[in-house]
């Protein structure tokens, strides 16, 4: 069914009485039209070992289906019962602070045989049970499932056996990873050590390579074993989340998210943010684009955040907003973790749409409208689809590797990435991600380069070769300083894109009473402020656009461009304020001739766009701030659903604070999207 | 002997050459009259397995007895010798950082049998032996005992069969625990996990409840074998202690010490305070009202600091006013932790009365003259009775429920109980500690309730009633919300006090820019802060005392106060800062009719006032700063005790700074206390 | 060969590709005489136990020799091979923090006999094949060697005989130690508890100083090892090392440098410093100091930093600076580590003097200038003798005894060291360090004693003959307070030293609000701050230079000094700010008659003054700042060896930023060194 789905998260199995009927009833009124069910309950599905009990799922599936309520079921694995810790302690990863205790969730081996054979049978008792029901419109497998640092002798067995398989011979990994230092080589297989105490950051990143790897395996597994059940229209989804700082930040260090997402039908994602006087909106469209990207397709929102914590509360009109923006960033649903606030264990405090007194209270008030609204307008909301011209390029090895190799001041590869992103999103540009690997980058007239500092010789001779051909390239520091096992290279740096980048450095310092200095009109700000490292480059034919204003690094330049074939690509030596990142992105979007009326509106005042499967452009307006907000409309007649109103060219528009408007263009007039 | 004991901490074992006369010598001068001694130094007295030697006892009993001086034994079990961990390493506690290391005190596992059999052999040896000694006048049982975090394997046997006397069936547990949730529910009574790595903080809490009691079974254990060799006239305590912040801070998270001291004749504790420009007195009163509740009768101060550490020792006056501060609450002993400075490991530097020189030193001086005065006043000033009308509930229950679902800002239970505490010392209110479990209620005109988490639907319902019947009632924010077992309450909150506070509400949040608006003039301050948590109320019957200032959330209320059958209760939706605390309860202490006199005078004039057996009135008047303080004297005709100076009504009374002055009524006339 | 050494280490091992003919070229180019090889890569020149490669190291001598490069050649013992972890795994040292996990180097057990075995057999293959190489001029034997925590259960055993052997008798132990304390009374040896969990400070610096003994034999062990092959001109030396604070700070906690450096022939040392705004040259003095004062002789830096860390990427001239700084502190050779950058593993960001492109960078270019003046003026520089008048007494018993009974603020020893080592620095007065049982204690006219807290009665009166029979003692607070096995002294404080000091005190206090109060014009600074600690001192014969202001301690003296025989004694009772202790110190300086004309001179301007093997004096000039300095020259006339420039006294001497100046006094008009 292409609707847009409005849901939650719902836990028949924790409620302290009996409340499915009345449940049922206020989700109704609210819109729900999907719950997401099973995932976090294998103990009381089996409450002992080969002993199944689905109550709660059939009932539930009954019950939402008498009213019309889709149900997504989860495989209910990333949560292990007490009587198989019992029987096998050691399906509990050994992670390198040692053995697990029981009690949390993801905990587990993912390779342990224990817990894969129990896993195996709980998904096939489960899914074969409901996969007819008429209610089930897909399933979940897991839940933001992870390596869990697993890292037990039955763990490094199979990581030598992954080396031998990559590498080869041993003469090749020491010469590769460099480990005749500190007298760390290899000489023998069955001297391979466990690599829970490198000091070989090499070593330490190609582990993580292979624990991200293990969780591709797992969930490609999982799906296999769910799809011999999958009824024709059913989906598989995960529910992928993302370097958590106490909200979702950034590039998941866990989990390679392309490599994994490709088992599946439909990415999903949890996407939780600051909320109050700190929703900015920028976690929506960070964690949307991501999801978008993964598949290159429309995605489910699978959690986010009701009331959650004390602080996250949303202010009256932000659930609104929030919904909105999902929609606005290619999402076919929102679901809320989780209906009821739950009144035992870590999660008291993080609240749903009810609280724990399950009565109607302000946020469920405003879920009503929302509810409302997407049915009313999901023939013209659902299935958004975009068209950038922008991509971020982002790799899990260059954020493993900059775990290793620090950047001075606890600045992490994620506070680059976001540095950036949070640029183009303030000027409205949106994009998508890619990775090294992408093959089609003519498809962008413009990609973004954060930080990528471990990478292959191909990748980056295809950048050169993108620029070359009329591409245009951002880089920062950092980018191109390492091979792909995080081997320094050994000519001048940043290595294979010094050539379209018109630079070469070899000395590089942290800042301290360094400012910078213009070198070119395109570039300036208030904040000169040079923070966390500097390159010291020399420009061979690229053009300074800043340089640094210090007594002895005043020589050298910071920010470069450089003019190479048809393209252009611009060099980043040094964290800079966020303003004067941002001029410099203006400066590049500019060059790639992406600049036009939506820029010239800025946070907060947000623009998404797409077009409908109906042809049709959408406009979705947010104003991300506590005080109204109004632009001069300037794009083709449409009319703002949420009002109603017919919109032309030159009029005003009015939003509310945290307000939305959303503009469906007349079709045939479609804009410049 | 009915006197004020004036002590000493005594160890004639660490001493490094022979002291014991010249010590008694300087203890006669400073009018030391009781000692403690044996506590610590079971490996001196048994130095080998069944080997026994009391030497140092022996001679210090006979010495001390040949001065006058009484001696208080300490059973030497909490700290174990090196050959009972060599023969029996599982006397360690495991806890859930690990096994145990061999080296400092207060590390065993207080459930081991080969600790008990060892712990049992040498109480016996050691009080059999001194119990007709006439020096001996009372026995300490171990010392500071907690359950030290003892959690093993043997240890969560004893919690299963624990859970299973309590809560009969395992669908009961998970019920009432929550163990559905994230797959934690248990289905078999041999699946029953260790609670170590636990998320739930029911069961969490449970298991601190259920350590708790392993406090209370060994302490009543010790006292059982105790009594055995018992004489009329002798005593049995324990040595209580409190949250540790470096000091002394609040409630004892580790034992429950109402529960505890039953099984003793009288309670004892230590209390350690900030000193020198940080001396405020708090401390002292706090322990001493604690102390003095246990039993609700006089206490012995059996540690107290004399020079302690570098930042503590006091400045010229201070010891004298901690002295008589801690008479002035009902102690009827102050001793000092410790005679004399020790040479060697770690307490080096928590100094005694004496230096590490063993001479006399401004510190020793001033304990001369207060030695003279304990002698001197002795008939006066023991014994003194409190008949308080105002009260502080306080719960165990509801601190560790607190541990486990914290306030956000990082202040936990002690510090709202010191919050509102700490204001009824301020403005004079002397009060006892209650448990939620007391029934006498009614003896008391207002009732403080911080922060009472986690508690029964009982306890709440006699709250109710005792409002109803003309009682006063301070409530805090998170009172009520969740019960016995940390199961939040399904109703809405604040759960069954909603009705005598006449006040509901479902949504709280972290303040963030929020003010206080006043909503009545009984109450005000300067500082409108609002800091921790904020709850957002809705009045039903309640007036509103404060609401908040904030764009979002103003229609809310802060601090209510309702008119309830024939009494009050306030409600105070946030952390305030102390001085809009100190003006609610000041409207509460008007409610319920005890602002008085003393009241209009406030810290840092502290009075303390009481009854002596003779049913004469002692007033305490205590100048807790290092400027002159005077007042007029408002109270019967009296004799100022450390004078003699006869004081009249309307007089002006002047302290010293740091000074202290002891009004004894006039028989007949007595006050209005 | 008496030459200038100009050197570093270089690893053929670690190279991306072929570099050997290149690298010794560019060397030759820098004016590299010297280099190190081999102590890092065990497990490439023994591949698998028992087979050997010496490939590397066999044509790096070879190569080195074609071009006249001498080679240091270090045994590969601190890096223990993957081969040897597997067969033995208890080769990795078992630490309080548990068993070691493979990974890093210095992680063995320097006492395990698998591993003595093993590092015996490759010193001995390693060092009889190259004995005989014409290039090979010394050994260097492990590196920067240390007992790495080493405390498992053998090491406990080893320390029980260690006990017996020292102390003969447990009642001895359990009287010195004051084990009756909290029961950890000794009564058999079987009893002895490991002591890593122990709480008796006397116990764990025993323990401390027993594991320097360990690094102490392990180092001797080695030694004889390589001295049965060393020929006739070659030297052994060790690579000591200092307290780490991201750079070389202080005395060394796990080493005792005087004890260890008695078996080799010379002292070597790595000098780690702050670099750019923050250079000083304090650390190459103070490293340079304790180098020279092992033997009391010349020493090696064997390790410097070129380019290292971004934050010390020298600005130009520093690198210069640098070097002339290690040769007028008595330096043979300057040895950057190291030659190149590595492309992998944990250090790849602690850069050599080539970057990871290995080309000419500024850093080289600026180490070519230097190695031209090496070897230009290698008979004038090399072999610089010293005559100091000033010591500075330290102990590895005062720095453990202090780590067990911290100072209240975080600081810790070497934090007072270097308060009064950097004002002797700042004023150019050089210094060599000695320890408590140094004899000569009349060599030197003024001897500043910091903290030494823990240290026998000899030692002490010693110090107090010293000062009677004429000589100048600085005491700082804490000093004499315990003996040698940390037991405070139970006479008044501070102990022994109160004769000489004519003071005393018994009891010391934090401060708060207390400023110093000049009590002699001798002493004064703008800073009158008290920090960290105070001693409340009475003065019996000393004169008072400063005292407390405070209202409560203003009667006690904070500073004193003496008259005591022949000599002085002066007492800082406190911790003050840099400029009062410079003033302090520069009263006890003119006391002790050592103030002169480079004492008008001061940092940044620092001036180091020697006598060559010619008996020339050698006078440096040094400009530890970013502006130019100048001064009037003050001795008789000399050459500036940099510019071949003639220079009168009264002539004024202009030094660039970061600038050096070398004057060579002409023969037979010496000055007043």
């Amino acid at each position: 069914m292409s609707i847009l789905r409005y849901g939650v998260a719902y836990y028949d199995e924790y409620m302290p009485y009996e409340r499915l009927d009345e449940d049922i009833a206020m989700m109704k009124e609210a819109g729900i039209n999907t719950v997401r069910i099973a995932e976090s309950t294998w103990s009381t599905h089996e409450p002992q070992n080969g002993v199944f009990d689905f109550t709660s799922v059939d009932r539930v599936l009954d019950a939402m289906h008498a009213e019309g309520i889709s149900v997504i079921v989860g495989t209910p694995t990333y949560a292990v019962p007490a009587w198989l810790v019992k029987e096998h302690p050691d399906v509990l990863a050994v992670t390198p602070k040692g053995p697990g205790k029981y009690g949390a969730r993801q905990i587990m081996d993912i390779t342990n045989p224990a817990y894969l054979f129990h896993a195996e049978r709980i998904i096939r008792k489960l899914i074969s049970r409901v996969c007819k029901h008429p209610a089930v419109v897909g399933y979940q497998t897991d839940n933001e499932t992870k390596h869990y640092d697993t890292a037990g002798d039955n763990v490094q067995l199979l990581f030598v056996k992954y080396m031998r398989e990559k590498f080869e011979t041993l003469e090749e990994i020491n010469r590769r990873f460099g480990l005749d230092y500190w007298s760390n080589r290899i000489n023998s297989w069955e001297d391979f050590p466990s690599v829970v105490g490198t000091i070989n950051g090499s070593l330490g990143a190609e582990f993580a390579r292979f624990q991200r790897g293990l969780v591709t395996d797992f969930l490609a597994w999982q799906v296999a074993l769910v799809n011999e059940y999958k009824q024709p229209g059913q989906f598989v989804t995960q529910n992928f989340d993302f370097e958590w700082r106490g909200h979702s930040f950034g590039v998941q260090p866990s989990v390679d998210h392309f490599g994994a997402a490709e088992a599946f039908d439909i990415a999903g994602v949890d996407i939780y943010h600051p909320s109050q006087h700190e929703l900015t909106g920028t976690e929506i469209a960070f964690g949307g684009d991501m999801a978008r990207s993964l598949k290159r397709s429309n995605y489910l929102v699978l959690e986010t955040q009701a009331q959650a914590f004390p602080h996250w509360t949303p202010y009256p009109g932000q659930l609104r907003l929030q919904a909105f923006s999902h929609l606005a960033s290619g999402a076919n649903m929102v679901a809320y973790w989780h209906w009821h606030s739950i009144h035992n264990s870590i999660e008291t405090y993080w609240k749903g749409l009810l609280s724990h007194d399950f009565k109607p209270n302000p946020v469920y008030n405003e879920a009503v409208t929302i509810g409302r609204d997407f049915a009313r307008l999901s023939g013209s909301l659902y299935g958004l689809r975009k068209k950038n011209k922008v991509a971020v390029m982002i790799s899990n090895e260059a954020l493993t590797a900059l775990e290793w190799f620090k950047l001075p001041d606890g600045r992490n590869y994620n506070d680059v990435v976001r540095w950036l992103y949070d640029g183009l999103y303030r000027m409205n540009i949106e994009c998508d991600f890619i990775q090294p690997g992408y093959a089609e980058l003519t498809e962008y007239s413009l990609i973004i380069v954060p930080a990528l500092y471990a990478v292959s010789d191909e990748a980056l001779e295809r950048l050169n070769e993108y620029v070359r051909q009329g591409g245009h390239a951002v880089y920062t520091f950092k980018s191109g300083f390492a091979d792909e096992t995080v081997k320094v290279r050994t000519t001048i740096q940043p290595g294979i894109i010094s050539e379209a980048c018109g630079i070469g450095y070899s000395l590089f310092v942290t800042p301290h009473e360094v400012r910078l200095k213009s070198g070119n009109a395109d570039v300036s700000a208030e904040d000169i402020s040079v923070e966390t490292w500097m390159e010291l480059i020399t420009p061979t034919t690229a053009e300074v656009l800043l340089r640094y204003d210090h007594p002895h690094w005043g020589e050298y330049a910071a920010v470069t461009r450089n003019r190479y074939g048809q393209g252009s690509a611009t060099y980043i030596g040094c964290m800079t304020g966020r303003e004067m990142a941002d001029s410099i992105l203006k400066a590049a979007v500019q060059e790639a001739g992406l600049w036009g009326a939506d820029q010239e509106l800025a946070f907060p005042l947000i623009v998404k766009t797409g077009i409908n499967p109906q042809n049709q452009t959408v406009r979705y307006y947010l104003n991300y701030s506590d005080t109204p907000q109004s632009l001069v409309y300037p794009h083709g007649p449409a009319e703002e659903l949420l009002s109603g109103r017919e919109i032309a060219a030159g009029m005003e528009l009015e939003l509310a604070p945290w307000g939305a408007a959303i503009l469906l263009e007349q079709l045939g007039i479609q804009g410049d999207c």
